[in-house]
C-alpha cells in the first residue's frame, strides 16, 4: 500500500519515516490510507525551510514597504478559501469517512463554511491592519505594532476536522495573517482530511508567491519529537489544541525554551441551574441540555461536562426528564477508538471517585465506536471531597450532575472548580433568582473565560467578543483567544517598537 | 538593632523570620537597618490575604456597578502618587543612602517624577478604560474585555530604586490599575526604600478605602519560598525584573503551576555603527556611546554592551577615542557589592571567551563599590567562535566591541544574536551607508524589542508606543512591554467574555 507523502520545503515527498499508522474509519472500523511517522530528520528538514522562508520573506533584500506589505497573506488566505470551496465535495467526503461526523449540515453546511469563513476574515484583518494596535507617539519618534514572531507549529484538535485542523484551522489562519509560516502537524484521526487540505494549501502559496516552505505538513512524530519540535530555536510559537496530558508536555518543553505556546487543553464547562430556571422551564432546559451535551456524541470543547443544582423536588424532576431524553436519544460515533477508549476511562474515574449512574455508563454495541448516553450524579459533599478527582474530563457523550444541599455548598463548589473555558447559569427571567445569581456569578466569572446566561455552552461563534480560552489548565494563558478575529491574531506576534528610525524606513502602517 | 516590619494584611508587623539582613551603603560601606527574612508562614498570610482581599473586591456582596468600579483603583493611584512627593525628601534621600545613586538630578529630578508620572498615567488609563480593549457585538450578544487576573507577585530589580520598584514602580502601577491586589517582594539593595514607599501606599489604600492586603511588602525569602509564592494558586500573575539566573528559576516554577510569569532579565542590547556614521561624526557617537556606557555607572537595563563595528581605519580611531573618554570619565558607584562581584565576574568570562581588554578590567580602588570604566575588544570571527559566551551581560560600566571583518561577516554576527531589549544602528545621514542597513536591520529587527536609528538604547520613554520588552531571554513573552501605559497593563489582565448575560449584570463598560 502506498504511505502518503508529507509536504516539506515546498514539496510533496516520501517521508523520512520510522514507521507508518493507518486512518480508520470510525463509524465502519475499515481501515483507511496509511501515513508516516516522521523522524527528527523531517521534523528539522521542515524547521530549516521554515525558518529560511521566514528569513527570506520579513529579512530578505526587498524594498521596505515590499517586505512589509501583507497584502500577499490576505491574498493567500483568500485564495485557500476558495480552493477549499471548490473541492468541498471531496474534503467534506474524506472528513465525514475519518471523522463519522455527518457530511450534512455538520460537514458541509456548518463546519466547511465556517472554516472558509475564519480564513477570509483572517484575510481582512490581516489587510485592514488594526489587529497589530499600531501606536504612533509623534512627539517622542517612538512607534510600535505587533508583527510575526517567526514559524509556528500547529497541533489541531480531532474534534474539528475542517474548522481547527492543524493546516486550514483557526490557529493556521492567525498565524499566517500574522505572517508566519506554518508547520502543521495533523491530527492523527483525520491525516487524509489535512492531505486533501494541505494540497489546497500549497496550491495557494504558489498562486500568490509565497516562499517555499510557508506551509508544510507532517502527519505524526514520537513524542519526544514533538517536544523538540516546539522547543526548536528556530520556532516562533505554537499552538496545540487537544488532550491535557500530551499538551502538558509539550508546553513544558516549550516553556523550557521560553518559546511561546498556546494550548487549549480540557473544560467541563459548568452549568449552574437555578431553582427559579427550573419552575419557569423545566422541559425547555432538560432538551436544552441533552441537545448540546449529546450532539456530535458531545465531542465538543464546550461540551456541558458538570451541571451544578441545588437539592429539592424540581431538581429531581429535571433529572428524570434528562435521564429519559437521553435513553431516548440516538448514540453518536465516537471519533476514534482513542476517544471510545478514554471517554470509557473519564467515566470510570469518576464512578470511582463517588459519582454514580443515572443512565448509561457502559460502551454501546454497533458496528462504529461509540458509548451509552452517559448521565452521572454526585452530591455537592462527594464534589467537596474530591474535587480534582470530580472534574475528570470524560470528552463525548456524558455529563456528571451535583447536587448541592444549599446555595452555600454550590458557592463552595464553585470555588474549587478548575479553569474552564465556560461557565453558564440559568436563571429565572423574572428576578427570583437574582440574589442566588449574584453570588454565584462572581465567582465563576474569575474560573471561566466565558460567562454565559440562559443558554448552553455549546456553540462557538466565531465573533469579535468571543473568548474561546480562559485560566489554566483549561489553555496555557488566560489572556488569550484560540477563537474570534482579530483577538485570536495577537497569540502568533511579537511586540515591535520602532524608536528615531528615519521616516523611509518604518513599516508603511507606523509612518506619519 | 530594631528589626523594620512586614506589612501583610493591612498591618505592619514583625516577620516570621528565619534571619535578617542589612543594607548597605554601596558609597560608604557602612551598614544600614536591618530587615527580616520571611518564613513560609509570612509568603502563606499574604497570599491569602491578598485572595482574600482580592475576592471581597470582585466577588463580593456588592452591586455589579460597585463592583465593576475602576476609579477606586485610579484613585489610589493619584493618592499614593501624591504622598510620595509630599516625602520627596525622605524618600530620595533614603534611596540615595541605599543605591548610591546621586540624589540630584538623577532620584529627585529624573526618577521620582518619573514613578508619579507612571502612577498617574495608569490612574489615568484605568479610569479611560480602553487598555482592557473592550469588544460589544450586537448581533450575537458577546462582548468581551480583559479583567483583573489575581494577585500580582512583583519583584523589583536593583537598579531603579523608585520608578521600578516593586511596591511603586512601573509593573506595581500596572498591576493595581487592572484591579489587582500586589504582594511587593522588595529587591534586598533598597530595602529602606521600599519600606518608606509601602508606607505611603498603605496609607493612600487606607485612605481610599481598598480591603486589607490590597499592598503588602516583605523584603526577602528562602529561594524556594520565593518559587513556590509564584506557583501558588492564590496568585494570579508575577512580574519579575532581574537577574536571569534567579528569574529562571522563579519562571520553571510558574510555568509548571501554569501562572503567567512576565520578565526582565538580561540584554546586551547590540549598537551597529555603520562606516558612513562614523565618518560623518566620530567624535559625536564616541561621546554619545561612553556616556550611555558610563552614566549611572552602566546600571541599565538597555547599557550598551555590545558594539558592533565593520574593520577599518575609522573604527581604530574611533576606538582610540572611546578609550580617551573610558580613561577620562568618573568611576561611577555600583549599587552594591553583589553588582561589584558579578560585574567583574561578568568581564573576566569574556576576557576568558576571548575578548582582550582596550581599557579598565579591574576593580577599581575606592571607598565605594566601582569597578574601572572598562571596554574589550573581540573579532567577528571570535565572536562567531563563541557567540553566547561573548553575550555574557557584564552589568555595569563595561562593554564589549566586536570588530567584523566585512559586512558579511556582521550579518552572521547579527544571526547569532540572543533575544534583547534593544538594537540600534548608526548610519550615514545622507544614506551612504543605506544598503548595510537595509541588510542589517531586517536581522536585527527579528532579535530585539525595540529596533533604534541613530542614538544610543539608554532612556526609557514612558510612551504608549514603547516596548521595553523583546524575545527571550532578554524577557519570557516578546509579546508584552514592561514600561508604557496602556500596554504593559495588559499583562496582569484575563480575557472575560460575556455571552448572552443579562444587560443589568454586564460591566457598565460592555453595556450598549
Amino acid at each position: 500500500m502506498t504511505i502518503q507523502p508529507v509536504l516539506i520545503a515546498g514539496k510533496w515527498r516520501d517521508a523520512n519515516a520510522s514507521g507508518s499508522f493507518r486512518a480508520e474509519n470510525p463509524a465502519t472500523r475499515e481501515a483507511l490510507d496509511e501515513f508516516p511517522i516522521s523522524t527528527w530528520a523531517d521534523c528539522d528538514e521542515a524547521l530549516q525551510a521554515a525558518a529560511v522562508a521566514f528569513h527570506s520573506r520579513w529579512t530578505g533584500d526587498l524594498p521596505t514597504d515590499k517586505r512589509h506589505d501583507v497584502s500577499q497573506f490576505a491574498a493567500f488566505l483568500e485564495s485557500f478559501a476558495a480552493r477549499i470551496e471548490a473541492n468541498k465535495m471531496a474534503i467534506v467526503e474524506m472528513a465525514n469517512r475519518e471523522s463519522g461526523l455527518p457530511a450534512s449540515p455538520r460537514l458541509a453546511d456548518n463546519e466547511l463554511p465556517r472554516t472558509t469563513g475564519q480564513l477570509r476574515q483572517a484575510a481582512a484583518a490581516a489587510r485592514e491592519g488594526t489587529w497589530a494596535l499600531p501606536t504612533i507617539d509623534k512627539a517622542n519618534n517612538i512607534r510600535s505594532m505587533l508583527g510575526p514572531i517567526g514559524p509556528v507549529i500547529v497541533f489541531g484538535p480531532n474534534n474539528f476536522p475542517l474548522a481547527f485542523n492543524s493546516v486550514a484551522g483557526g490557529d493556521f489562519a492567525a498565524a499566517i495573517a500574522t505572517g508566519n509560516p506554518v508547520i502543521a502537524k495533523a491530527n492523527t484521526s483525520h491525516p487524509g482530511t489535512t492531505l486533501l487540505l494541505a494540497k489546497e494549501a500549497q496550491a495557494a502559496a504558489e498562486e500568490v508567491g509565497l516562499p517555499p516552505g510557508w506551509v508544510q505538513l507532517i502527519y505524526r512524530t514520537r513524542h519526544e519529537d514533538g517536544e523538540r519540535l516546539v522547543a526548536d530555536p528556530r520556532v516562533g510559537a505554537t499552538g496545540y489544541t487537544g488532550s491535557r496530558n500530551a499538551g502538558l508536555k509539550l508546553k513544558a518543553a516549550a516553556d523550557k525554551a521560553g518559546k511561546p505556546i498556546y494550548l487549549e487543553l480540557s473544560s467541563v464547562n459548568p452549568v449552574v441551574i437555578l431553582p427559579g430556571a427550573l419552575e419557569e422551564k423545566l422541559e425547555d432546559i432538560a432538551g436544552q441540555f441533552s441537545t448540546s451535551c449529546l450532539m456530535g456524541a458531545g465531542q465538543f470543547c464546550t461540551n456541558p461536562g458538570l451541571v451544578l443544582l441545588l437539592a429539592g423536588e424540581t431538581t429531581e424532576r429535571f433529572l428524570e426528564t434528562v435521564v429519559g431524553k437521553f435513553k431516548a436519544a440516538p448514540v453518536g460515533t465516537l471519533l476514534s477508538a482513542n476517544v471510545a477508549k478514554s471517554l470509557q476511562q473519564g467515566i470510570g474515574f469518576l464512578i470511582r471517585a463517588g459519582a454514580h449512574t443515572l443512565v448509561g455508563g457502559k460502551a454501546a454495541t454497533a458496528t462504529g465506536y461509540c458509548h451509552a448516553n452517559t448521565l452521572l450524579r454526585a452530591s455537592g459533599q462527594q464534589f467537596l471531597d474530591a474535587p480534582e478527582a470530580l472534574q475528570t474530563e470524560a470528552f463525548g457523550n456524558a455529563s456528571l450532575v451535583v447536587v448541592a444541599e444549599d446555595l452555600d455548598e454550590a458557592e463552595r463548589c464553585l470555588k474549587h472548580l478548575e479553569g474552564n473555558l465556560t461557565g453558564c447559569i440559568y436563571s429565572h427571567t423574572g428576578g427570583a433568582d437574582d440574589a442566588a445569581y449574584n453570588r454565584l456569578a462572581p465567582q465563576l466569572r474569575l474560573k471561566v473565560g466565558r460567562l454565559i446566561n440562559d443558554k448552553m455552552p455549546t456553540g462557538v461563534a466565531v465573533s469579535p467578543a468571543m473568548n474561546h480560552g480562559g485560566p489554566y489548565p483549561a489553555t496555557g494563558h488566560s489572556g488569550f483567544t484560540a477563537v474570534g478575529i482579530p483577538a485570536s491574531l495577537r497569540r502568533f506576534a511579537a511586540l515591535h517598537c520602532y524608536d528615531n528610525v528615519r521616516a523611509g524606513r518604518l513599516p508603511p502602517q507606523l509612518r506619519d
